[in-house]
């Protein structure tokens, strides 16, 4: 097969600041041939994500580090054309390790195999990272429960909106979500099922968040990171769970961060801010799967993409999640499945 | 008895920054009479503790708010010299609010008769309000469990240097205090039984910290806030429990304090930092004392008091917990008992 040309992505500088095109190298290689109980997959979609930036950084806090000239490191859905490997057959749909490439192989290693009668941007949005991190801060983490006010930074974001939903499916009287434009808060309320959306631009941020949460919030779910969390802080209900899932607006920055000038009303309403990384509970993957997928068959909880197309828009498909130009789980399609 | 006089401290101004001495004002009132259902009761010990800034405030987060001109608000020991209350009799021992003053008229509200057996000392500091901060802070929001490294800031003041003796009967394998002078750190490992104490006030805080935990640490029990949260959020084991008991380096100021800028740590340390107050668990005080009461038999846990006398010093017994003069829990002791 070495005729034909894997496009790739790589590695071309760490990121210093805000991630941009220039950390990006177009590269081309041979397609290259299966060893012994490895296969070769063709890229059908690319998931990207914000954490993506820290593992392109010298020390990454929480994934395997690339070097300078690597691969960028991302998860898509793939499909085989050529097995060496007796558990996976031409023309399965496995999700793994694709990276920002056409063609990509593999021993088997972090590949599951897409179930029968689930297409892959479900698996990508819902039955992978990103939905079993929306799932486990909401459900574990913050402890959801009937009657719970929760409200969501990066709501229009992939697990931001799954967090949502599933907090309204586990009976949260109200479900506010924070978003960067009026047309995500629009789309949160009317198509999402959101009870409210705020627009975290608007420059009576304050004001509105403390008028949706008159009782204070039970549950803040908080991608974001800020003046944001600051605000919800300073508006938590007693016992209040604080979920830290991310903090974009930190992952662009270097240097120094100033940290929530309000943590101490952890203290005046005994509450708890709590970090989680979906990796160290990838063995309950099963278990996230089984509670998800009744949800997604009645219609309570809907799978949200935002799909660009082509290998050359991978970059640009990752600097999405930064500008907040995406609603719903940003995927890259590179193919379609034979 | 109103031919004699009652010697009290008035709230004369509320803090704005440091508290100082013209937050406080004397006053000579004549001995009250308790009326019926009530008794009087005179002064043994007043107990300070670093939350009464707050409590002096004009909204204060947790407890009620003095008003100008009212006694300072304080428990203490007191003991009984005219009842109209039968569960009370001239004689008895008990803890209640006495204020700052030299005489008290109570109806039995928050009051509990000292145990036989049990000196005035011992129930202030360990069978009140702080013992059952350490006892709880340490045990149920800091989880501690046999074999973790336990780092504690305002270790030598009246809660820390419990938390630390706690930790270890526990099974911690490390306990380290923080503390204002190299005196106390000799204190805490001479007297008290910590693995090692740090003065916070060296300059190479930030490196001595790190190498006291090569591994991180399992739990931060912090009274102190500031600089030294940062930094212990900057050595956390994975899973760590970082309870925020108090924030003294943040009650004597006003206006924008910055936050913890490592927060995020709690992400990659899958960590999380809660706050309690103690008085929402009040119902679990006998609980509190029965864990405690074969410690303080067997020796294992020991009670540090660090009494000055005379109505004249209640102001600069309280100020004397900014400063850090105090090593073990501060009391001011009034008179003898009879």
């Amino acid at each position: 097969m070495a005729e034909f040309t894997n496009h790739q992505w790589l590695l071309a500088a760490r990121p210093e600041g805000a991630l941009n095109e220039g950390n990006f190298k177009r590269a081309e290689s041979p397609i290259p041939e299966p060893g012994e109980g490895e296969f070769l997959a063709k890229t059908i979609y690319v998931s990207v994500e914000p954490a993506m930036r820290g593992h392109m950084l010298e020390t990454s806090a929480y994934a395997q580090t690339m070097n300078i000239g690597d691969v960028i490191n991302a998860t898509g859905v793939a499909q085989v054309i050529k097995s060496n490997n007796p558990k996976y057959a031409a023309g399965d749909l496995v999700q793994c390790p694709t990276g920002f490439q056409e063609y990509v192989v593999s021993n088997g290693q972090m590949v599951t195999k897409v179930p029968d009668g689930l297409n892959a941007e479900a698996v990508l949005s819902i039955f992978g990272g990103t939905g079993f991190t929306a799932y486990y801060g909401m459900v574990e983490t913050g402890e959801v429960k009937e009657g719970d006010a929760v409200l969501i930074s990066g709501a229009a974001g992939a697990v931001g909106n799954i967090a949502g939903q599933i907090a309204k499916i586990k009976g949260a009287s109200k479900v506010i979500g924070l978003a960067g434009s009026d047309e995500k808060c629009k789309w949160l309320v009317d198509e999402i099922g959101f009870n409210g959306a705020i627009n975290y631009k608007d420059e009576d941020l304050k004001k509105q968040v403390r008028e949706a949460f008159p009782d204070g919030m039970n549950v803040f779910f908080d991608n974001v990171g800020g003046n944001i969390l600051d605000i919800a802080l300073n508006n938590l209900a007693l016992n209040a769970r604080v979920v830290i899932c991310g903090g974009i607006s930190r992952y662009n920055q270097d240097g120094k961060i100033p940290g929530p000038e309000n943590y101490f009303n952890l203290v005046y309403k005994r509450a708890r801010m709590e970090g989680f990384i979906i990796v160290d509970n990838l063995h309950r993957a099963q278990e996230f799967s089984d509670a998800m997928t009744p949800w997604l068959e009645d219609g309570s909880l809907k799978y949200q993409v935002d799909v660009i197309e082509g290998y050359e828009n991978l970059p640009a498909g990752l600097l999405r999640l930064f500008t907040g130009a995406n609603k719903g789980k940003q995927l890259i399609k590179l193919a379609d499945p034979e």
